[in-house]
């Protein structure tokens, strides 16, 4: 266990820094759907981080950590990651309401639709090669120079943490409703939101006397969470191709030990499910949703065996979609 | 004014009716964006009857006229309308939840998915010829020999009445948190939804001595309700094509006079704009919502003069879209 989250293994440290977030965050509403209950013979309670700000459950880890960021002394110039999805409007729209500047390093060929995304929330974009090594490298050389700090999308304590409230508001509005969830599933992809949500249901059955389990979803085509949750070390993807863009990612060393010990079960699920399963919840719910929300909601589908007159809780990640370019269920 | 609207311009017959039908609703969420906000340079609550049951605001007024079938001596042994959209789908909705049966007339060439939404809400569907004379006649054929009742989608006093709990609940509720509405503002086609908001909002007004004033949005290809509102007769259209399909339909003599005198104006937006509408609203919100929708949101950003730093409630119809054969903003 790093030692940053030591602190948040006593359940009222968490809920009072989870509290001191939720001044900078949307307490995102549940939806049900009978229709989807009925056909899953489950219940199934979605929490939106789709109507989170910026669209997206990211915005969770970047206040945590720009909420560390403004405690230390010498605060620093600004922020920076590289991202070229939610991660980086999230920082930008997070900076900007906490008047720090806000770099984003985006490859050359990210779409129009993400780069006005991210100049719209008030960062600004450097561009670099479409390659991990030049993304990695053009963060590491801006920080030498600017007194940045870099803020990682999912591989970062303060960042994990922060993804954990989300799954922490889902059971806390849960209990309150006399809901007694089995279950909660997230997507993984860089790990952030399943280590968070991993760590913050963990303190909660211990506070509880709960046993919720935890499971993720991951798109066949980038499974290496999968084969690192099996294997007992960290697996790499070699060339990721999913219709679900944001979990072509990989784990990372901080968060991987996390999800090793909190998280209960990986199910992969196909294109042809994960694409399915958002126009299903899209058609249901009537919710803009992208192709990252539906692996958890998917397992649910394959895995009746599992999740049959389970009460499960799906973290619904993000809304952020070119709707112009979009094309539903296939 | 009918006569079935009488001993509803007591605010209290009112609510308690609304209250009754409440119980066979969903209470839908109001919605804000802070984004949209500034753009438009007013404050827009956004009453979602997209996640109404069976997907749109329809329910309700089919509600209300089950409820006063169930009361009545003889009850009939089912009922029946013709709509190739989302009134013949809450009506086989609310019937097959009221153990009545329920048939829809819909033309031949009706798509598959909206066919298949009437299938799926229990209703069971006679097909016609693609012009209104086939549509009324079948229902009336069918009603002479099977003691049917027909439910009319917007020219039925009870189905107008139901429709105008929408804004109520929006008024209640905006009340509650001391948000004082200016403006509430509908799409308007057949005129059901107009006249209800209209009825209920002057009831409203009557009991808290606030001056709300409604206003309709309308598609400039199916403009009969601005050119009947404006000429004090009711006007036809002769060809409507607009991309607002369920806007298509012409006002009744029922409904247009409770419009003349509760509606304060009706506003003409471009397919074009509606279509922009439409994508904003989905992209800002994350709704799924139909084109429909979006006349009084355009309406909004169309009249800054009229709406600058107004308090408007806007009711969104409904978000049944055929999602695989869509093409958003264009």
């Amino acid at each position: 266990m790093d030692p940053y989250f030591i602190p948040f293994l006593n359940a009222k440290t968490l809920e009072d820094r989870y509290s001191k977030l939720s001044e900078f965050l949307h307490k995102t509403p549940i939806l049900t759907s009978n229709s989807i209950n009925s056909e899953c013979g489950a219940s199934l309670f979605f929490k939106c981080e789709n109507f989170q700000k910026s669209g997206a459950f990211k915005m969770r880890g970047v206040s945590n950590a720009i909420y560390e960021l403004l405690k230390m002394k010498n605060k620093p110039k600004g922020v920076i990651a590289h991202s070229s999805g939610n991660h980086g409007q999230a920082l930008a729209w997070a900076a900007k309401h906490n008047n720090i500047e806000c770099v984003v390093v985006m490859p050359r060929n990210a779409s129009k639709f993400k780069k006005k995304a991210v100049l719209a929330a008030g960062g600004e974009i450097i561009e670099c090669d479409s390659n991990i090594s030049s993304r990695i490298n053009t963060v590491k050389k801006f920080c030498e120079t600017s007194g940045f700090i870099e803020i990682h999308p999912s591989n970062q304590p303060s960042v994990i943490l922060g993804q954990g409230s989300a799954a922490w508001e889902l059971m806390t509005e849960c209990h309150k409703n006399n809901i007694k969830l089995s279950h909660v599933g997230i997507p993984i992809g860089g790990g952030g939101l399943a280590a968070g949500t991993g760590f913050a249901v963990s303190i909660w059955n211990k506070t509880h006397g709960t046993s919720i389990k935890v499971f993720a979803g991951e798109p066949e085509g980038a499974n290496d969470a999968y084969r690192s949750f099996y294997s007992g070390k960290i697996e790499h993807n070699k060339d990721p191709k999913t219709v679900a863009d944001g979990l072509r990612t990989e784990l990372g060393n901080i968060n991987f030990p996390i999800i090793q010990k909190t998280i209960d079960a990986i199910y992969l699920v196909s294109d042809t499910e994960i694409l399915e399963g958002q126009l299903k919840l899209a058609e249901r719910l009537k919710l803009i949703i992208e192709t990252n929300c539906s692996p958890p909601f998917s397992a649910v589908y394959k895995k009746p065996q599992i999740f049959n007159n389970k009460t499960i809780g799906i973290i619904l990640s993000g809304g952020n979609i070119d709707l112009r370019n979009n094309s539903w269920g296939s």
